[in-house]
């Protein structure tokens, strides 16, 4: 285990999109623009901005263009926005949206109750989607839902997943992210469809897109990770998640993401103290705490003022990949030595 | 990767000693023992029950001997207790307690704080304690605490950890559990230290006790168990998590435990709706709603009165470790067909 982590992997952040719709406190544009300016800050370098779905299915989303023509000049980012058919496209094409996304379901029932055609009939739909936005020089990401179980059919079949990559591939699609959309998946089946995929259509053609409505998403990343996937979807704070209501999203947090692959000595190029600033800050306007464990407990932290004038953020284990990255041997255990906090109080404790 | 899973793994509970003690509401010895008579009836093998601290220190447990008294006939079943000293124990060998277990940390300062005195000096103490125990016949647990991590030093030197396993054995510890007491390790770091210490002193002389301050318990999980970790401590519900406060334990939930071990085709013996029933009892005696990912998504449905008379929570994904088990060879992917809930609610959701 663990002889080949890579030394960078890619967070794809979808918390102003994924996130947000499922928040039932709308947001205006200027709120989400600097939103995603402090993810740009924080050196998140692929965003899915908005999407160009009808205003009347997510009126949280409806401000797509004006969105768009406020996002930040950012050399090196990528922006994305989900696209539902060919007019969602012509809508998305006006704007410098570098990539778009469509998406579908690995199962039946989720398919037709999501977007009310059949999987069959939504390939084909996409079809001249896929073909206009290569055509306009924009990518391509296709998302596949409840690729670990369907909250209509209970299990599916893995060999439906393979099906439906290899078709979304022969599309013209680039990048196929995996969803877990009802958080249901455990390591191991992670780890062997993910394997079967990387040898099908290759590392550079997936993503993995989990979410942690039963406690697995990072395990998950963890297999994933050994599998060969390089490119994990999340949100900041957790944004989306909502486990008291039915049809709780539960999107993997970015911040935990982001903690446990630097304390592997695996890079993001991200910014943890600063990123979960970029959440913090949404917390008011959103109305609730988020749900992101390291957000939980870097906020004792980074929402005190300095002291002495040092950043508070500093007392909070904060790893840094390139310190943490393993030298070569197993028995090498290489760790840097992290500044301790003063507050935190134990008694008898394990 | 999961070339050589386990048919079977121990969950340790600890939440009526662990969970308990970092929870602020008192909780009654009757509530106590009917919270420990329902873990047993979910099939849980091996329960921390209570503490032989001073009654000063940690007045949650002041009532040892009550609990003690009224823990059940439960052939199988393994009951272990919290010794400080040569009088703990003294009280602990008037009960039926089949274990008693030691702590101390791998970090001197963690050590000075929380059980004031040195480590050197608690390995001496300890001396009476174990011999006295063994000569009784029970089992011997030793806590280290602060192995991946202290509050006050910030990062441990893994050889430390090695060096003070290797006294706890010595001294006659039957089995060392390893604390990420404040919730900072990552998975490498544990799968690079748990595969020392399972080879220099083999998987049944080792627990990984893993908190959940940073999201990351699984995915240690998935490292230890790949090291070859075959017991993993965890609490109830997540009892004892207080994700806002400062010393926020954040104990790895057991039902999140369960459910990916089962998932992964990992027996525990443990049955995840009773156990997660047994965890709810306790909300509203503490005043506060569980972390437990799983258990707040199965609350959706346990919570529920039965339909039609079917049993509200057969809706909600419990994975059969059984039907899970994966057959020989990469390729096959085992997924049972979970029945699949009628009340979840998706739209354009990935």
């Amino acid at each position: 285990m663990f002889e080949s982590l890579p030394e960078e992997v890619t967070v794809y952040e979808v918390g102003p999109r994924d996130g947000l719709q499922n928040e039932t406190v709308p947001l205006g544009a200027t709120d989400k623009i600097a939103f995603i300016q402090a993810l740009v800050e924080a050196g998140v370098k692929r965003i899915e901005a908005t999407s160009f779905v009808h205003p009347k299915w997510i009126p949280q989303l409806a401000d797509a263009e004006k969105v768009c023509a406020g996002l930040p000049e950012a050399p090196g980012v990528r922006f994305s926005a989900l696209v539902p058919n060919v007019k969602g496209l012509e809508r998305a094409l006006k704007t410098r949206i570098h990539e778009v996304a469509i998406f579908l379901s690995a199962s039946e029932s989720h398919n037709k109750r999501n977007i009310h055609r059949t999987v069959a009939e939504s390939l084909a739909d996409y079809r001249d989607v896929v073909t206009q936005a290569r055509a306009a020089g924009r990518g391509v990401r296709g998302y596949v839902s409840t690729v670990f179980g369907c909250p209509y059919e209970g299990a599916v079949d893995p060999r439906a997943v393979v099906r439906l990559v290899g078709e979304l591939k022969a599309l013209g699609v680039d990048e196929v992210s995996l969803g877990d959309t009802i958080g249901v998946a455990t390591p191991a089946e992670v780890y062997t469809l993910s394997k079967q995929l990387v040898r099908d259509f290759g590392a550079k053609s997936l993503a993995l897109h989990l979410h942690n409505t039963r406690g697995t998403a990072l395990a998950n990343v963890v297999a994933g990770l050994e599998a060969g996937i390089r490119v994990f979807d999340s949100t900041a704070g957790g944004l989306g998640g909502c486990p008291y209501a039915p049809g709780a999203s539960g999107n993997l947090a970015s911040e935990d993401l982001v903690y446990m692959l630097h304390g592997m000595g695996i890079r993001t190029g991200i910014d943890l103290v600063k990123l979960t600033r970029a959440s913090k800050a949404l917390e008011p306007l959103l109305g609730h705490a988020l749900e992101s464990n390291v957000v939980r407990s870097l906020s004792m932290h980074v929402s005190r003022p300095a002291e002495d004038g040092q950043d508070p953020a500093q007392g909070s284990f904060i790893p840094d990949p390139d310190s943490r990255r393993q030298k070569s041997g197993a028995d090498v255990i290489a760790l840097e030595k992290p500044q301790a906090s003063k507050n935190i109080v134990t008694t008898f404790n394990q």
